[in-house]
């Protein structure tokens, strides 16, 4: 007698980015945990809001909007304690003005920052976000090859930056807010 | 024998924001090019673009969407050459976060920059944008009090910052973006 057995099938899921390397390093962290990401490339409009948390809920709805499965995206950035945060949801926007020697110039004495990583879940039922951050420093120089302000942000109990390490992906915020997000997935759709 | 006379009538339009004071200076513009200017007072979400006329024109239409009447809206920003345009259309944000100190240690020789103003306006059927610029540069030093950048911004042929001068409100981007759009909006609706 032969026995057929279906494995429960999970939905596809997507990480909708305008950045395929984005997707890359995700799809390489979910792999792990046994989730088969797809890419859909697509440019989202990006609110202005102090909160994370609400630009990437409203670019998921977006998201889905355009592909219509359950979608991912992934939002971060960088918050400077001495500087009520900045440059925190407009990272990106700074990052290619004023740049890491801006940031340089603007911090002093207190010299934490924290990396933030949001990823945003939406399939029309189920909204669901994961926050994960790294606490840390800002770095006196830019040290070390890396993107954005990996060359200036050291990580706590270490005295490398994001750009030195070479275990910077097992150990960064995105990392921690996908393994967040894996656990949640499995247990609800498996 | 009575003639009547029937005036052309404008119909309302409304000033959208959620900062009354914001509404009072446009009255107060448009009320001596004889347009009567309601306040529409509303939380509009803002996007991240490098173009200030795209947030205004996204937030014209938002606000429609509420007010169902002719309706403006007026953005405005600071761009440093020196700094790629930053801080642009984040002013709001990087002005609560670093301040103008900030910008101060950010700005080094060249100091030219300029205050830009744009009034979209929107009423379903039409969309337009007015825009107007005043050139100048920042300060070596915080002059006077004034809201915003104004006491760290000089306009071009001035010796004093925007919170130091009198007439201020007669020369500044928000005044002619207003005027232009005054000169479009009675040829077009009188």
């Amino acid at each position: 007698m032969k026995v057929e057995v279906v494995m429960p099938q999970l939905s596809d899921l997507f990480f909708a980015s305008s950045n395929i390397n984005k997707y890359k390093e995700a799809k390489k962290i979910l792999d792990e945990f046994g989730i088969n990401l797809k890419f859909f490339k697509c440019d989202l409009l990006e609110i202005q809001s102090n909160s994370l948390k609400e630009i990437a809920k409203n670019k998921a709805e977006q998201a889905f909007q355009q592909c219509k499965k359950p979608v991912l995206v992934e939002d971060d950035g960088i918050f400077i304690d001495s500087l009520k945060g900045f440059p925190g949801p407009y990272s990106s926007y700074v990052f290619k003005t004023i740049g890491n020697k801006g940031i340089l110039k603007l911090v002093n004495q207190n010299r934490r920052a924290k990396f933030v990583s949001i990823i945003s879940f939406y399939d029309k039922k189920i909204h669901e976000s994961f926050e994960s951050k790294v606490n840390g420093i800002i770095s006196k120089t830019v040290n070390g090859i890396g993107w954005g302000y990996d060359p200036i942000f050291i990580p706590s109990k270490s005295k490398r930056t994001f750009a030195q390490l070479k275990n910077k992906n097992e150990i960064s915020h995105r990392y921690k807010s996908l393994k967040k997000f894996s656990s949640w997935y499995l247990r609800k759709f498996e």
